[in-house]
């Protein structure tokens, strides 16, 4: 199958490279950057030196091919005069474009009037564990936020299950500084940034209205704040449930979610130092980890949930979708466990 | 004026060392420890080699002073059969072994049946943002939590102004490394604890019940989360409030708690990147950095508030107390002002 | 292929294991550790958590298998009461018990006395860029200190082709804190162990021996230095050359040397943050990249060589030697490409 | 006495306005920054937030004052239109500019040709170690820089007692990001340069010229390596002796010259982490420590030191050396005695 990659110099489009290099039914056609044009892959992933001798084209010379990656920053994609559905049949969409289903919020959240909201139904969000049989059935899918990808798979479940009540849930993001981008700027350089525990966004994050969309809930309040990592995110969830639960009734929502899902585990032991999720573990992998812990005394419980942002928070997720769409065993290409330490 | 410090091998016994050999009214009497008596101080905290040629005294070698620290783990003070009145007129504990007032309240996040419940009362909570009149006049201050200090300098304002609801209040605490301590343990080994993004205490964690002591709130929902420096502790709350309010209104509570406060700050820019607080600047620093954004559309607000665990977080604070007690300068011996980068 | 690992609750076996399941070719059959026998390997290796239910057994346990990596601290192996070789007849060692071949050394360079300098001969020093057709028809091996295997793989070709003064080489190896093993001691506290630049062994170092006996060269000044990473090693290496040379001719050195090895990179561009080697790309990958550096006007070479230490530097090389032995595809089990960022 | 300081916004300038802010002598007059003219400084360093109400001028704007702190890029100075001997009696540069005392050196290791030749003689190389005699009796002083500094601290000792061979000195210095300065660039980009062990300049380093002009040594080999922390600097070095020498020979040597140094520590204890020189605990600090091992079989002794690269590698030596020239307590100013942990 050949799969060509819009976007491909940056981190998200970086990973999808890497992966499909090694994914043993893809042929990598083309990646492309404009900036880059010309030069090899390695010279922008240094850790693709000695891998492949594929440059990056650009975006005008595509050929047609089997399947579309677009990793390009929010709003490019609509902006091009590429007709991305005549260079291939499938398209994944990484970014924030065809998330919301709902025109409206993209004056609110994005700052700008969505140019093409007739697509925005085509368009199934790529979360497999939420949607794999519309996925299966699409040729158009959306990558969705890291962040939103820990939190609406820390919390759906609860959701799904009629636990949590739905008029709030309060949510702390964490992340690391690969979230942000290969570009420089002021707060990224490693002396300013090396060290922080900075808040991020304390009102007002973008992936707010994915998780309020996703999980059908009135007030989502998401701070989001920026750690001393480059990958990872964890969220860290605060529910209130609709009556009192016991923590048998929990873990018995979660196995019937997730015992099944290739990339879902349930973290929670009562000792040890990785008994609760914890990015630390998961770079390079496409798991998301969901543990959570109740308050014994009152009706609320915290879920706390770890992706690494790069993989089942981007590129990751994607191949898997790609896999879904496919056809292929939906682990292919995504077998790497982590690393520890 | 004549100080000891009973538990100085430790990091915050270390600090107030530290502190009190560059305060210009205080001699460094003694400095206990049991397991290094014997050992210059300069061997268990290499910052004070060609500092201090003291050596670490057993605690049954204490001479009588002036004033006392005790930065000894909770509930060793209570257990000493050391009469540490009879050897100081004044003691600054900064175990938990004072904070709570309620004798009821130490079984449940102690775990222990409180030896001394007559003693609770004599001691002060010792923010003097909080209460600098009862510490002047007091001669037994207890110190806080470094979390709840963050988290209540953080609130304060709020609550005193009348703006918060004070049924619940939701807080997420993130810190460094050095809050656990010296003692290695496995969770604390570089190659497991470097680079992590770990819940800590999702629920039940012991500042919990210092905070809602102080801020008279009902639930008080605090996580926390470890994160990869050793340094910081960084308090995101979320205030749910009575009334909607203005940007403005906010801004004049903090200036009126806080302009006359020589170390807290109000940290809220328009752009730049620490333009909310972030504990990477105030290690060293006694400083207490506050900010706060307002979720537009709702009566909820966002307060982030960091300090250095172990400067305002605790040997910091206490020598800040004992300046108000002694009617010195209150930021005698406290003036670093923190490193950029 | 059923294969056990001995002493896999560490760092490098627990590496191993990782490989290994992921090898198309391999069972793991049995992992043994006396501490945690019992345990779910998931326990001590949390990345493993739904990739195996494997439990650990005790070393008494042991089954027959065809092949069997002794991964224990230096002699433990040489004590055992098991014969390993009547457990499998073929064995990787991973310890330091084989790597040098003269029995003198050990009391120099280990402080023990080599109980049986019968065995040394058995054992081919494992790096295969060297010793690859030894390796093929051995059934002993023995693993590569990881300092060593960086400096050796970037300084053989000189030696090899004649141009490097073989009576002194000086060497500064800068490595991570996984480097030290799983257990915790005082100097690896985060707290302590966080943002240092701290010298290792200034002298002395056990490599050292290593290095000498596979390059040949009379005095090795090897100086290491712990640096703020968990994984990576860096050898800085100064080369005194016994005539000048161009770039060019190092360049057709190192090129014949390595263009056909699976597993080394001449990393040396003009531009770019990765134009010399740089272990933060190779987390989780078995590439040794190697740069040089000509000093302009004197005899003098800089070579930079740079593996993760518990990849190249230890599991991901043993795993490779396996392959040889087994006339396996030398890189299978090994294709993880690294991650960046 | 009132100081000003040029080229006050980069991490040198926020340093010694730092410094000069709490230093009891001293007024700041003015800080100059041409970018950021009319901006708080605490905009630029938000240490200083609260504790300056200081704004940037352009430096046409300087009004004459007492002494004159340059902190500029390497150059900038010369080309000013601004005669700074007019504004002050007294500079202090901390450039290259004034750093090698022959002018022919400047093209090779500067590339360009030195306007004014005439004033290199006038200025001293400005470590107090070294000329503390003509920095008291000049009113031109050079900064040094701080990888030179480090090193030539190390050694001076051994080449004063003639124990030092004098063709050739290997040395590696490791060190943080902030040496870099202010400016953003593609390798100083967190996700980039977090977790490197990368080499820097393997040759042709330009503290090369200052080391072998202070130290007098025809070869110096200095290789350079950045490391994942912010501050401080670790200059590893192999001298090669005329004769053997014993440990009491070289710790007399050390003890000899620097025993009465208020900023050098002898560092070199048999055990604890911190028994060696590590810039871990010198962050903010102006200490230079320094340690030193002999390689037991071999004229050759490994020298370590350290130093935080902002401190005493540039702003603490300067104002130390201000304080010579002033007449003033030499630690004035510079009494932080830094963190630990």
């Amino acid at each position: 199958m050949r799969v060509s990659i819009v976007g491909a110099s940056g981190y998200v489009g970086g990973e999808i490279m890497r992966l499909l290099l090694g994914h043993p039914r893809v042929d990598v056609a083309q990646v492309t950057s404009e900036r880059h044009a010309g030069k090899f892959v390695w010279q922008l992933h240094p850790n693709l030196r000695k891998r492949s001798s594929l440059r990056f084209s650009p975006v005008a010379d595509l050929d047609p091919c089997d399947i579309l990656f677009l990793a390009m920053p929010h709003g490019k994609g609509l902006e091009s005069e590429i007709d991305f559905g005549a260079v291939a049949p499938v398209i994944i969409d990484l970014s924030a474009d065809y998330r919301l289903k709902d025109a409206a919020a993209y004056p609110k959240w994005y700052g700008v009037t969505h140019p093409r909201p007739d697509l925005l139904r085509e368009y199934v969000y790529g979360l497999p564990e939420l949607h794999r049989d519309r996925i299966r059935n699409s040729n158009r899918v959306s990558g969705a936020g890291c962040i939103a990808t820990a939190a609406i798979l820390g919390l759906m479940p609860l959701y799904r299950a009629g636990l949590a009540r739905d008029d709030m849930v309060v949510i702390e993001g964490k992340s690391g500084s690969s979230a942000a981008g290969r570009d420089p700027f002021p707060a990224s350089h490693h002396p300013e940034r090396s060290g922080v525990i900075r808040p991020h966004e304390p009102a007002g994050h973008r992936h707010t209205a994915e998780i309020a969309q996703e999980l059908g809930v009135g007030r989502v309040y998401l701070t989001t704040t920026s750690v001393n990592v480059v990958r990872g995110v964890l969220a860290t969830s605060h529910v209130f449930l609709k009556a009192a639960v016991t923590e048998k009734d929990v873990w018995s929502v979660y196995r019937e979610a997730y015992s099944a899902e290739p990339f879902v585990r349930i973290v929670k032991d009562r000792r040890g130092s990785y008994r609760y999720p914890d990015p630390r573990i998961l770079w390079g992998s496409n798991y998301c980890d969901v543990g959570f812990e109740l308050d014994g005394d009152s009706n609320h419980l915290v879920v706390m949930s770890a992706v690494d942002n790069l993989m089942k928070g981007a590129a990751g997720n994607a191949v898997q979708a790609m896999n879904v769409m496919s056809g292929f065993d939906e682990t292919m290409g995504l077998e790497f466990a982590g690393l520890h330490p």
